[in-house]
């Protein structure tokens, strides 16, 4: 084993840098100038706390940013280890124990997700899948909480399996008034944010061994949770107007799926929106062949207006609507939900009661209050304009640095070309500070890309930008890409 | 189809019962005088909302509270159906689609928790699981939140995926302290109540098929999620001191579950304490078999100081420990948390992430607040004392009515012999306005049960007992006990 050295980190504390942020830049040097090999097993947390004289969490938390920048990873019950520089046949390895599912999805999307957990990481990911900090409204959310406190008293007894009533009548309200979807609250269910939402949805409707249709490009978390539920997945190619829908009848003939998960508006990564005729015809082909349709749309709030939602067309008969708050609001506030069906939303909440009980009223109800007061409607208003400018940057700043879009750049994420392998990439400007998104980790079927997601929130930083031209020319330089 | 007339529920919207309650009342009354027989369809909850002039979720409302009470059943994709009276088998039959598993369930389980949650119910609840509202203190928990408030900002970001840093800074401190178990911070996970920590351990751990050991009598929505994660059940009958070794040594042998799934504190629902010698055989079981425990101490909090937890004693190698604050502070502030080894911490993290990204850490840190001050002690201090006094009082009213206690009464719960068989004595006695607790729900294997669950705090009213007596005389005059 390959031990740190037994040296205190240096003080002090209350430096730019975490305790845990100077650990994880003291591996990452051992690391990079070949200190500790890869393979090398990286000392247990309780051994590096007491070697380095700090606190288990901290070494939790260096550990984490290492896994992040893909320096190190995770092996079940034995620890953390050096990886291979970029062995990209590693990350099939990792998929979870048995699973024994025909497509394999690029599982390291845990990593991409902790590092945008990670405090440090926030203020400078191109990646993130969030707007930054200072582009929400603690003021709003503080005045909600206050206000909401302020008639409580829910705290002390579980509440509606369902969720909170003055949420689902305003979300009631607003599905169908502003997006054309009928849905009385008695057919919403909130949950901890969509996330939960679309865990409720497959545990409900799917078994292990189920197929599922999904968008690819498509997002990677939602390729884990169903790869860990055991489910089977189909990719779908997505394109500017929806999913091929020639792929998509051969599919459910072959394979019969019975859910298709995907993002009709502002499609994550690519930001395609779906066509009315295409929805159309997306719906027939549901119909023909008993398909639920689960339908994302966590960007709701940064949607052009009119944008056609699938559940608008079809009227909540086979699809599932699932948002929420997180992209939009308040991301840690975790509050989501879905509308559905009066009878399926009986059983999705049979679902969310085996899972969590119940969900906070504090929190669902400032969210009300935000909804009611009309106050979210301008907040989002604003985050819109600023967006279109932090938008017109970012094209102009790829631009420069050579990058193609290869979707037309609309909502929170452009999809650029690189035109290097964007895994190999993410390494040397995770190294630099710069956490990205590599097209690989949207794709249902791991494969090499040159495409990666950036946030145009947080990718206006020019810093950025020539970190990634001489890191893409380092790469394209040595013929790697 | 049987269509209620075609009336507006009275006004007052003000008076005594909610509209959802008085529409509930109207159908039992038709029910129980046989204008609805068993297996008549109830009105859809559209149509009923238009023939009883109320909103739909006054509907969905009203049906949860028959289907609390047994009278009616939620049929998948079908509607609600009266149900036939105490067809013990019908139970069987509601089990999750393709379950093939051999140990069935009692799936009804939801009944009796949609019960718990409704508001109604709560004030005459003697098989509620939680304490009433009146004896937690409201006045503490707005001022753990607004304190919070005060240094809130967290909720722009998502926050760190195993939980806010406070509450597992206090939640360390409190395991190594009070209850001899040593757990980093960085070996702590937050979640959504206890019983998310049961959902996320049973998914990492887990795979459909695999054998699970779980407690006879125990907890029904623990029975029922491991039913609807495809897990096998292998009930080992739990006595004063702790499971049945012979029959755990022979499941063990036979079927190599992977989990054992235990209360050891305070068992729910006999309120059986583990006994230290048993605890060590158990746990040699475990090693010699390779086997994962997972100790649920919901009831931490009412527990008698120096009970042992397997956790203790093993130091975190093969046990998981859960806990939470629903049954002490606040029940719907949903925080709940589990401890693990480090290895195995990451891993049960990553499962949060998966399906619900991350919890809000506001409640959190509000919890670690009321840790801190030792306001939480304190409460929990007041809170047993209060429940001593109730417990003598419900002992005394028992007898009174001629039950038999089948095990010491300690803690929250008593496990009452009544001599009949209650999953039919719990018809009358909801009718009449008393959620009871009856014993079936308890078992795994379903089979009928003269036991029902009492909770102390909830079981003081002379009157449920006079109610009590009538019908399970009446049921015993008709030989049906």
């Amino acid at each position: 084993m390959n031990a740190l050295p037994d040296l205190p980190i240096e003080p002090p504390r209350a430096g730019p840098r975490t305790l845990g942020e100077q650990l994880a830049l003291r591996v990452a040097e051992r690391i990079q100038r070949g200190a500790l090999a890869p393979g090398a097993r990286l000392p247990s947390v309780r051994e590096s706390a007491r070697l380095h004289r700090v606190s288990p969490s901290t070494v939790v938390s260096a550990y984490d940013q290492l896994q992040a920048q893909g320096l190190v990873e995770a092996r079940r019950q034995r620890g953390f280890f050096v990886r291979e520089p970029l062995a990209a046949a590693r990350i099939a390895a990792t998929a979870p124990r048995g699973a024994g599912v025909p497509l394999g999805p690029p599982v390291d999307a845990t990593a991409l997700i902790r590092g945008m957990f990670h405090q440090g990481a926030a203020a400078s990911g191109p990646g993130m899948g969030t707007l930054p900090e200072a582009w929400l409204d603690q003021p709003l959310l503080d005045r909600a909480l206050r206000r909401t406190l302020a008639q409580a008293g829910d705290a002390l007894r579980y509440g509606h399996p369902a969720g909170d009533d003055a949420l689902r009548q305003a979300l009631s309200r607003r599905l169908g008034g502003e997006l054309g979807i009928g849905a009385a609250p008695g057919q919403i269910v909130t949950t901890i944010g969509a996330t939960h939402a679309l865990d409720i949805v497959a545990r409900t409707l799917l078994q292990p061994g189920d197929a599922v249709l999904v968008d690819e490009p498509g997002w990677a978390v939602e390729f884990a949770r169903l790869t860990r539920l055991g489910m089977r997945l189909l990719p779908v190619p997505r394109g500017g107007d929806g999913p091929d829908l020639g792929v998509m009848a051969r599919l459910l003939t072959e394979h019969r799926p019975r859910l298709y998960v995907t993002v009709s508006v502002l499609h994550n990564p690519t930001g395609h929106t779906l066509s009315l005729a295409q929805a159309h015809q997306v719906l027939k082909l549901a119909e023909a062949h008993d398909l639920t349709i689960v339908e994302d749309d966590t960007y709701a709030w940064l949607a052009p207006p009119h944008a056609p939602r699938l559940s608008a067309l079809d009227g909540l008969q086979r699809t599932v609507y699932v948002s929420g708050f997180s992209k939009i609001l308040a991301p840690n506030w975790r509050v989501g939900y879905l509308a559905a069906a009066p009878a399926l939303a009986e059983r999705l909440i049979d679902t969310k009661l085996l899972g969590t009980l119940t969900t906070p009223a504090l929190l669902e109800r400032a969210v009300a209050w935000c909804l009611d007061q009309g106050l979210l409607r301008r907040h989002a208003e604003r985050v819109a304009q600023q967006l279109d400018g932090a938008r017109s940057r970012v094209v102009r700043l790829a631009g420069e640095a050579g990058c193609r879009f290869a979707a037309p750049p609309q909502g929170l994420f452009g999809w650029v070309d690189t035109g290097v392998d964007t895994e190999r990439l993410a390494v040397p400007l995770a190294a630099a500070g710069w956490l990205v998104a590599p097209g690989h980790l949207f794709q249902a079927t791991p494969r090499a890309s040159s495409l990666m997601r950036v946030n145009f929130a947080s990718a206006q930083d020019a810093r950025f930008w020539q970190a990634f031209a001489t890191a893409r020319d380092a790469l394209a330089g040595t013929g790697a890409g």
